[in-house]
């Protein structure tokens, strides 16, 4: 995609929500989702990649809603914001809202709670991003969009489907020591040490633990995009490391995010529909 | 795949050598590659991604050679390298060599220079993988096997196919701002800044940049595992932030270290073929 061989702003100038995950697979299936959702079902076709020719990220569209996969972690969410900002810049698009909806690690909530993020913080539990520019330590802000966090947590209550609370949720470089789990393939550290991390964590504030909302933060607030996280939490780390549920039930968790979003953009533009 | 419910050892104990890159697709072409160059081709079957089941990785194998893919940026790479050096450990596997091909940007290189890694360097040019465990950061060695990486620069000359040098690779958390580059989403510095910060890495023996270089020398350092980093550069980024090579060449480029590995791979096979 370029500016100078497509017509970004007929192509994606009536964007006003991008909804960005891990996994190219569950972006797909949210577009399917939020097409039936919004009546936007066209039966004859699926719904092509936009990225198809790179195998880096999916990017999917129906109406209004773009659906972008990010991968795993910091740098590969930052590179797709990177490229996505300033493909909402040249195609002109305004009041856009961007959700990140995930999977987490909960810290003392039951499996299958919702988190939307109030703050992220960093593994000090100080709500900052570091990051390197030319070799010197920059540190941006990471609050999200407060009224948007509350508007979700209204939807859920609407919705009456599944526990959601807003909260702060720590992001980690890394999976497994980053995340004081003991089975990574090393451990330099006790259960109690564990232990003890984690109730800080807890006691600063922190609901759910995952690995992009900083820098997802930082670069929305930078480019001044209304920007939500929106994370179900698939185990109770206080409680242990892996997934103690079923394939079927952490399948049903992974899509209360979709459908807490959904139901969201669906009642926005119900909204701007009745108000025009 | 689990101890449990597989027999590693019976899948995987004969893996002498492991590739890895951040495209699954270039690591299915890699493993098409290396059959046809090991004479391995089973011309009846696709070769199964091991890792099906999920869209985070994928994973080939052909005789002794295991190839995997790991996304882009440290977290991914380090997610990955769990699950692999967890695997090879279940599997008994031993004397296992490991070796990243990727991409990278080129600093003072002609475009399609391969770089082999002598150490990877911080954004302060330091040989070191900072990693925050538990709160608290933990620092890294980031040394790579000096004699591999001469045999592999040894292999280069026996080829003559392209040029080849040993020496240092900065690894980034980003790919924008991180390296210097003005064409980001943002950019809080000048032209000058940024070639006054590129000079100082050449000056500090950097001869290219990636993102994953750091936690993968840092991993298999810590896991006793052979480890070389093998990367192509697509560009000088001293005399630009974008490619500048068409398609085709560029697609030659990113061949040539799949044929440096796979060319090191035949010969150490035909070399162990002989004592025995």
């Amino acid at each position: 995609l370029g500016t100078e061989t497509h017509s970004l702003q007929d192509m994606f100038g009536d964007v006003k929500f991008v909804c960005v995950g891990g996994s190219p697979w569950r972006m797909k299936a949210f577009t399917e989702y939020i097409a039936a959702e919004l009546g936007m079902e066209d039966p004859k076709s699926e719904y092509p990649n936009i990225c198809a020719g790179t195998d880096r990220y999916a990017m999917y569209k129906v109406g209004p809603v773009l659906s972008v996969s990010h991968g795993m972690g910091i740098p590969s969410i930052a590179i797709m914001l990177h490229e996505l900002i300033k493909l909402l810049y040249h195609a002109k698009c305004t009041d856009v809202t961007i959700i990140r909806i995930g999977t987490s690690g909960g810290v003392g909530l039951d499996p299958g709670t919702v988190v939307v993020t109030k703050q992220s913080v960093d593994p000090t539990f100080q709500p900052r991003f570091e990051q390197v520019i030319l070799g010197k330590t920059v540190v941006r802000n990471t609050d999200l969009d407060q009224s948007l966090a509350e508007e979700l947590l209204q939807c859920s209550k609407e919705l009456s489907q599944f526990k959601t609370v807003v909260g702060n949720t720590m992001c980690t470089l890394d999976f497994y020591e980053g995340q004081a789990r003991l089975d990574g393939a090393f451990c330099s550290y006790t259960e109690e040490d564990k232990q003890d991390y984690l109730n800080k964590a807890q006691e600063a504030g922190v609901c759910n633990i995952e690995m992009e909302s900083s820098v997802f933060a930082a670069m929305c607030k930078l480019s001044g995009l209304r920007a939500a996280v929106v994370c179900v939490t698939l185990l109770d780390r206080l409680k242990g490391d892996q997934l103690g549920s079923s394939h079927e039930v952490l399948h049903s968790y992974q899509q209360r995010p979709q459908i807490l979003v959904g139901y969201y953009i669906k009642k926005q533009l119900n909204a701007k529909a009745k108000d025009s």
